[in-house]
């Protein structure tokens, strides 16, 4: 039986829908992936028209021990779909009225509507997402900076433009993904809040009738507040587009990160080699090893920005309270969610387990990468620092002409630049001595680096 | 088992793939949807490597039996998939090895990569996709021609800015969809021919070793053109990217159409009124009918668009040549291709049961919205346009001071504002007299429709 | 003269850079815009590197005073750009070396990098803005919250799906938008605590080597921390995208919020009437009155999320550190900024001029509306909700058969469908008894609707 | 004087518009880039409206010379913008008036709306625009051909997922990009034709009651075709978006071909160099030469994906019809075309002046590149592929584990691995022969590549 006389709403129809419709309109494929979130929140809402008089103790009971039924029944997967389940809502009821009679379950909904309640189910959901989010993130944080305090010794160079720039530490640059991660979790907490508001007693639009004590039910489901205003907390889903935008922004980072690595793992540069185990090859070429996890990484992450955009264009060409197209949020919302845990975790087994060719960055440490402290030399013999960098400048195209390093530019030579340079110019050629100079905060110090995994590791401890 | 020795890359790996990793980096359960494609493709392959003498005539009866077992297992849906398919040209590779064994099996991929493979796939899919979605698309323009032709003596009024502007005829209305859906199917033709064009024989990036004749392949697989160059041939998802920009284009018409009858089916307009069929309630409130295949049709094009903005980013990032990113390109691709099916089958559906409602068409029909031919009125006179605009808004003006009808203002009063009104000016209040003068090519007149109808008629079957 | 001689950077150069290269890199007409914070950041940079001994004292001197000098010209809009200003830095210190002379001026970039100065200038810039936005957005959801508490006593339709559902009063409406808005401040505020973090001292990539006190920079330029990581501190460009992230959600609520106006200033509802000010009319149609205000909000709506969209992809796709692409983040910033303000301008200009027509509104509540209060009534007299919605569904149906209005179905053909229906029935038809029931914390009651007045002006004055 | 009076639709309007809605509303500051066309599609009107009686000969003449005259000011720059000017269709014609009196001048909107009329005026520019970018992308095009020509020995290695792949020519992976702009140019082509088609004539949206003849309206303006549907044709903007998605789709090939460019052009790849006049240095780095024109290009796109995504997403909200958010199509057309412009000029320009160096594509063209060929070894010599595979896989791994590369596996250890290993062998090490052997349509070899470069340069002058 396929008729419109099981649906929450058939009284009024006199045809019943195209199964074509159906399909089409259908959504507990999708959302059964709520059913405990739904049953935790009809417990509560239970728990309220109790409080309020409509129903007795004992329905009150009733009610809960049929809910607890079906969500055991999910538990164990054994809670067969039905045809007329067109949602988790329909689902859930459908079967507690078997379970239970209709005298009973019948009273559960009154002054709910499915507007109030599944916008209160996916914020149940999305706030032990979030939750298991910061668990996973956290790790993620913790595995490099313990990665660069174990490593601070390995200096590499640095790159701006994609070209050798100044050199770094290998934990310098590690670190400066800990702290994109510690400063996405900061916004994941600053998030959590607006997720954590209250919609059920909010109705189809309108409210609530029956004097339900939304107060205590957001005390029964650990919601921090309650919203303010019905029309706007039944229609309303920034908070998924919020969660959609900070993965996008969170897989930004992740996506860095890979191309970093990507680039690294490269023959040409070679600084880096991830485990076989994280590592494809070629049905093709028997030689290959292809860093496919931070390919799909990548790639993932454009997927992940599509979706925010998305979802972001069904918001803006609706008008206000509940319409059908809110419907859209959750595929993206699952998914996005999902994809963003596996690529913690992918990041997290590649960071831990990649090996470090410190001979490698050794020897792409050339010395005009130091041309800035050669600027810096003239500086500190009182030379106006535009006119140092000039002088500097000079000596690298004197190199260049030469075709030689830029340590190798005579003293002489040097001299006809600037009379400033002298004999101890040589201690410009040490790349220890170099990231030591860097000793401001956030440099590229042994100290300054250490300050830095101090600083992520005890804001992670907060 | 689930190690490397049985993955097509495996020989110079020395640890086995992370779990989570395989399942990462695993397609299967996505591109197992290519699966008669892949076979097609694998059938042709093997043809055009025994004509460059590479397998014997035996060999490519073995392989080609084989491979139609393969394909009936997928058909009969016995094909067991294991654990190592870590892609569907891995699993079809293994099972035709288990079927006739590894020394002609093995064969088959000689010169070929699943780079090459794989793009090969996705077009050959893609080709029998578009061919049918242009079939639904044909019958969704006929179905509005039709619906146009039976209603062509229906009035309404045309709106800009949402608000009321000039009558027209229903059918005009419906009509501007049907040429917006013929614009689509224009397109979707372009964009078929560069789909047109076989990868095939590009190999992983460099080419093909082995003389393999690729315009025979074309041939033998319908394709209109083979690749220019290998690189390209093997990185490039344009038309995946186009046919996915073009599902996006397509379904802001459709997203426009819904949003227009979404309108007209309010209680405010009322003039039309969906069937109970495509009709959904409320589990709150008995007496609503909401369009809710309307908005979920409004919905998805955000969610479509969403699609095409990710695969663009993900394709923006990348270097040339095949990178693992690019398989980020399938979900949305069969997801979308999925979505613009069933749109359209619903976009029928609602069009061919809905009902109008003539007397509030009728109803709605203002005299304000013939002040347009009250300036033509004056035009007609020999007043510019210009002043005949402003004295008609003049006429406006004092009727709302007046708080009455356009029609109502006196005689008196008109010639108050112009001398050049006189009393057969109470022929312009008429809405088919309207209507019936917009006689040039493309206007609100029964010929000029009629004849929309004969031409894009004319255009499908073509 | 074109030369590199006098660009930053042209030391090493041999060959002038090409003329169209020169006007593709240039980005002085966009970043000129910054002109002020560019001076200020070098002001409390002079003072640090005096305090690090890098500088005399006369020697800050001279170099403020030159700011100050640089600082007035633009403001009085003297200031000459020269066609080597390639960006507003070196424009600035270009004039500042004309000013004071290169043996000072050419002191002030020691250590620094236009890597971490103009990061600094555009979250010097943002703060300033944000605090601007702040303001007027506050001032938008006071004039709501004013006008909902003037209007409090008007009742209209809500509507769900766009179809009726249940009467709310105005007001509940207007504040659907405040707590909106509300919310959208309290975001930005979570962001401005990201903004407001220097990344000043981080040089180029790799920091600072002359012992730069960052805390005492920070306190100059009243940021509230120092950014951790150099590498993190250039490169990164999180803060753009949350503030574009934001302003495409914020824009989202007044496309919402437009969208709404539109369709309620539509003939056809007629609930409000935009002032003439607020309005345009037709080239052709003389009785034309268009919203186009409103149309231009939810228009720009598109473009806004379009640039949040755009500029992520570009984030997207870069490795770490500073790359040019980063150029690219100004023209969004600045030209959204700008839109969100022009928005919110015109957002509040609209609601406080336009005037409502209580009467439309109640000749648009039909008896219909009340159907779920006709089901509560059942469930008072102790009917499950799931029955009693079924029961009320029937009247719907008996009345749509009888073409008559919910009430007027007879108490004898009620008791058909129920015999819990009583002569009290005709309690349930009264649209001021229906909204104020829903006391409940959020819902239509004129309590209800104060307390949330009263609470959005208390969060509005925190 | 800033009242409605001089609009074009003031009449019925009692207050004078709000100064911040008008600057809000006003696009004159964008549109007068359509002055030209504009005045072009207004001297055809004129011409139609005289065929149609509406006006005397002597009254065409008059407006024609009064438009040459407006359109040699606009040329002359002498043209003045008034306040009142809201658009360039306002401005053109309240200019036309000061010339010729409005008795006359008067008479030229008869029938036409600025619904039509912009929608003419823009298909009018961007078919120009078009038939521009055409002419650049097939210099490109050329400009790559004709260095691919050149350089047709230059051999390199091949990446896939940015690792060593194969050796391929210098002039495949040019070629690569010559096919992708190649193929770009056919979609441009394609678009074209749906950019050619006149709405003029379609009024507000009812279309023209004088006997308008389209037909020869669309000969004098050099259209193909005249739009279908009155509706339609005011309300649609596909052409603009996609032309956005043209341009984001062609900025992904140059983005792309950026992406390749500054990888070679690190030191770590070194295989080339751009010239100095294309690079830029850093203000702290003297030693730098970045590459910040392809990092430009590879950010613009970002951008332009953003306005094509942004436009999509405005489009997606409406209803049919003329709604005042498509005033938002112009900016994102106009920047989107500039910059395609300038990105093709750009990246010309690079490629004519970048140097390669064959000697660091030599010594990165490692001997494992050829494990494939080794493959293919032992393929010709009767082992099926799948299992030659895995035993060239083997070879690697021994080289890996003994250091060595991997032509210096002894034979008596490949024999160990595969008896069918020979002195022949030695064959397979040279990457000459190694390119020379795909000689398959769209491969390596050098009849191959110079077959590519015939086919395109035939293509470009079809």
């Amino acid at each position: 039986m396929s008729g419109n006389e099981t649906k929450l709403w058939g009284g009024r129809f006199g045809e019943d829908v195209d199964s074509l419709m159906e399909k089409f309109n259908s959504s507990i494929n999708i959302d059964k992936r709520l059913c405990h979130a739904d049953i935790k929140g009809s417990k509560a809402y239970a728990k309220a028209i109790q409080k309020s008089g409509l129903i007795s103790a004992d329905e009150l009971e009733a009610i809960t021990s049929g809910l607890n039924e079906v969500d055991e029944e999910w538990k164990k997967e054994s809670f067969v779909i039905q045809r007329n389940d067109e949602d988790i809502h329909t689902a859930n009821e459908r079967r507690l009225t078997e379970l239970i009679g209709q005298q009973i379950a019948g009273k559960l909904h009154t002054g709910r509507s499915r507007n109030d309640q599944v916008a209160t189910d996916v914020r149940l959901w999305l706030k032990d997402e979030i939750k298991s989010i910061k668990v996973i993130l956290a790790r993620l944080i913790q595995c490099i900076c313990d990665r660069a305090h174990r490593e601070i010794d390995v200096i590499m160079p640095g790159y701006t433009h994609m070209q050798r720039a100044q050199p770094i530490r290998w934990s310098h640059w590690l670190m400066s993904y800990a702290v994109a991660f510690l400063r996405d979790m900061d916004m994941l907490n600053d998030m959590y809040k607006r997720v954590d508001v209250l919609p059920l007693g909010s109705g189809a639009l309108a409210g609530n009738p029956f004097n339900i004590d939304r107060e205590y039910l957001a005390k029964e489901l650990d919601f921090a507040h309650i919203s303010f205003n019905s029309l706007d907390a039944t229609g309303n889903r920034d908070f998924v587009s919020d969660m959609l935008f900070w993965s996008s922004q969170f897989s930004c980072h992740l996506s860095r990160l890979s191309e970093d690595l990507i680039m690294y793992s490269t023959k040409e540069f070679g600084f880096v080699e991830l485990a076989d185990k994280y590592s494809t090859g070629s049905s093709l070429m028997p030689q290959k090893k292809n860093p496919d996890c931070l390919e799909l990484i990548r790639g993932k992450c454009g997927t992940i920005i599509g979706k925010a955009m998305g979802f972001l264009t069904t918001l803006k060409g609706l008008p206000s309270t509940y319409n059908k197209d809110l419907q859209e949020d959750k595929v993206p919302l699952f998914e996005t969610c999902d994809m963003v845990v596996a690529m913690i975790e992918i990041a997290m087994g590649v960071i831990n387990t990649l090996t470090i060719n410190p001979l490698n960055m050794e020897a792409a440490l050339t010395k005009d990468m130091l041309a800035t402290d050669l600027a810096y030399y003239l500086v500190r013999k009182n030379v106006p620092f535009r006119i140092a960098h000039n002088l500097s400048g000079q000596v690298v195209k004197k190199a260049e002409e030469k075709k030689c390093k830029l340590n190798e530019v005579s003293l002489e030579e040097l001299r006809k630049i600037s009379e400033k340079f002298d004999a101890d110019v040589v201690e410009v050629w040490n790349f220890e001595h170099s990231v030591e100079q860097y000793k401001a905060s956030g440099g590229t110090s042994k100290s300054s680096v250490l300050a830095q995994i101090e600083s992520v590791s005890q804001c992670l401890n907060h």
